[in-house]
């Protein structure tokens, strides 16, 4: 068989590869943007509460951001695939434990509850008008974050392209190794593992850049995202006993 | 026939189709957005509902929520070809049923009736002119939202790419199927099949792709997420009655 | 000549190709998004004069909600080059009229007739300031819709990559015929004349897309949306005469 | 030497070439929707003006709206690296030009005045304080518009793509050459020199794009966009003397 | 060897060369974007300050700006993996130095200071509540600009397609020289040096793109800019002081 005619399929991957590791990318890319808005969020959210909330209510305040807190991580676990609701007494009080409960969707039963407990600070005239309409439209990006979040969550990617990539290189690979039968046999075995195995391999990346709350090393790193939120808010609060900065042993940071 | 004339035409052909995937693509995940930012928006409304309304008059609350269920599942039949005004009565009261009766674009008619809605709270100053505007500002996002929907759906995507596909790859299978003639027919004849079946298929993935509001399985999973919206605003309004999470037999959800 | 120099030529050519392709799309597309805002805002138009406007001014709101269907009449026809001020008297008053005259820009010249007429009614108490306010937002974006599209309409593609096209498709269909001369001729000649229009024809519908308030079939399809405007307004506002929905017997909508 | 080493430069230089365009295409684009974004935004200033400003004062609505055309002109003539401070006299007082002479960026100064200017509106108490906000929206988006230019105008493209791109359209005509020493020479030297013509243009244009604020035809064509901003404001303004539509002998528009 | 298998791996190598040179240009472009919106907020933000405080309070409006003026400084000495704490005696009185001592994230500690301070001007009715908001979404611009470069920085590139390209240059030298051995090695020598120095150079500087803020020539200008909004700022300010303009001996602006 002429060369031409795996050279020319070995193009298409590369065409369509190209394709497939682009729209990943921005999968991906994306992912990590919405958690990033979140952090920038949940500074201007404690921020925002500290300069609107007049006369000072530092317990009104802890209460929100610790309920925030709470919402991240559950936010991040719910991504992940695992209880929503688990592991947040160090952040809520029973009573809002039992709140939560009731709802399917664990962290939009959180963002209610701090919903209506601002909506009481404006009834209490601890917050101006402005200041109220000003704070939701923090918790509006809040509501817009996870649901982004949980959009790429749910898309599947067409399974077409998959499909079409494994099979050209497949192909390739069957066309290429009878092209080649000519040269000797030696040079040819490993030429061939290398650049198949360099396909899947891009192939493989691009698949889980695709899904990027998975629970896999090119998962966003919302476990260490988390706990910067936590420190950065305890310390805009002022508190004394902040957690530590999220040290790991791995390459990648989860 | 030297084979340089199929490989050249298989080049030219990925670099379309990468084209015309690209733009498919975008198209798709345009319509999904539209309807992750639908969800974001619906829940923020109830919320923004249930802590602007002052004094609480839970009474309204659930009729505007109601409305809004059934402007989604409305918009969702009328993209996808359907009558927009069949099955709402469980969401809508008779009165409402007659008054979207009078209006060609049954949504738009729904969303005038919350929007009128709520100008009457405003008036019984239920509402205060912040929050209106507030209020308001959801609106225009799922006014947005639904004409952003129906341009996807009306714009036809130019024919002639279509039409330059299908001819360079019956070219392409033409032209390499007489340069081929020299290998034994027993191999060329399945690699010819198996590399225009790729091509077309990828072809059509794209064409369906295009077109994310037409009942096909590539489409907009509008009837998931629409009972999504439903299920999480009917638990937000502590209602007792709640849809089951839509689970479905088939390999695509819609 | 050896076969591999119009294949570099095609592949170069392929490449270049879907750079213009996927320019002019995006300016095509932009266009299509352009005139879908404006029908979103106008809608949302309605619905605001309707809910803002207190005590209800039903002649006031007929007024500006007419001459804003006049305003998108007169944006359509000055992008495609024709007189802006024709057929509006059905929309206008002649006194407003006659004060589009003394403009260059007549659309320009409606858009203030309306924010003044706003203004007025808020000088007459019949709006709050936040409602102007947020009206003002409104008439911002048909501000914005309208100087987008006039910058698409005025900025000239580069031509460079115009000519480089054209030369190197010349080129491609010279070398390839040299190339091809061993070939039997009753197969060459068809094959050229197939490649070379395909290409022609993918460069023809770049121009085109190019330039989408041209007066072409690839055209936006102003006039239809207008036509949807005006009914979607015209049933807003409870009247009773509506322009039937545009059909047309030709393949492409204007 | 065989053709496959100048063929396969080619393809590499294609690509290459490719996302060079594409990225000189989005700054030369970006820089056209910027001065468009300030053109839409000049006329709503002026009309919020005239609908904010309450009891009216023609005077200093026509004192702003100059000051407002020197500052398009100022940030033109900047941009383009000519002092920002000249040919203004027609625009501002004696005074505005002594106090814009002590900073080093002319058009900031400029902008500041109007920005004080109408504070001082509002501390007279002629405009309400919703519409001072909303005045300072529009000034805000002036501000960030001439940040943009500048941040285009300042960041200069990485040049080893530049390098990169020419070391290989010499590697290629060189290699092209010895390979093509076979052919017949008469023929050989128009096609090197098209093809290397071609791509040199090519390279060219990208380059001349790449700075959309350098006065060179392919220029952002901002002499004609600030006569636009003038015989729109001045039309809006409802002035008599209004300069001509700038007309050109030349191919370009500057 | 045959040629066509060093010539695929070329092609292979571009495409995906032309996906990571996007991806990396995009991230150096955003961080240019970044520090292009701090610039243009940081203007607004005097402005802002100078137009909404009433009585005029210069003092304060000092204060707040050099505040923000250490803010930028220290933001850019973060990104850059220095202390960001260090040489901001100028700008910060001995009070604010000590407070920021106590967070981990010093300009997120600066920036918590100017938020306060701008709370305390509300209460003592130097603000009014609009003023106050719309300076609050300046603050939160800088909290977001702030977020995204944080983002940039801590996002790790995935390194698959690092080594994808490592791997598929050497193979393609290998191969290629294999397949040259029968031009004369007077000639395949300086070739294969210069296309594999051309490969390696692009995917150098890709990755040096890739981290816009590392201390690398082809780093964000931070320093400069942070200089040029000093200057602005202070001149804004009417400050007799005023940094020079930062030029430079070397071939790069930091």
């Amino acid at each position: 068989m002429p060369l031409g005619i795996p050279a020319f399929l070995g193009t298409a991957i590369s065409v369509i590869l190209s394709f497939k590791l682009n729209q990943s990318y921005d999968r991906w890319w994306e992912a990590r943007k919405i958690w990033g808005s979140i952090v920038n969020d949940s500074r201007t959210f404690v921020l925002q509460l500290q300069s609107f909330i007049y006369p000072v209510d530092q317990h009104s305040i802890r209460t929100i951001s610790f309920r925030h807190i709470a919402w991240c991580h559950s936010l991040s676990r719910a991504l992940r695939g695992k209880d929503g609701a688990a592991h947040l007494e160090e952040y809520l009080s029973e009573q809002d434990m039992l709140k939560i409960q009731k709802q399917n969707n664990k962290h939009l039963a959180i963002l209610q509850l701090n919903t209506l407990h601002i909506a009481k600070l404006r009834e209490e005239d601890k917050l101006n008008v402005f200041s109220h309409v000003q704070l939701n439209n923090t918790l509006v990006n809040f509501s817009n974050a996870m649901g982004m979040a949980e959009r790429i969550k749910s898309t599947v990617f067409p399974v077409t392209y998959r499909y079409f990539l494994h099979l050209a290189i497949y192909l390739f690979i069957i066309t290429l190794s009878i092209s080649l039968r000519d040269i000797e046999s030696y040079f040819e075995i490993p030429l061939l593992m290398v650049i198949s195995a360099a396909f899947f391999l891009l192939e493989k990346t691009a698949s889980h850049m695709e899904n990027p709350f998975s629970d896999l090393p090119t998962d966003t790193a919302m476990t260490s995202i988390c706990n910067t939120i936590e420190i950065n808010l305890k310390q805009l609060l002022g508190e004394e006993k902040v957690p530590d900065v999220l040290t790991t042993d791995t390459f990648y940071i989860m």
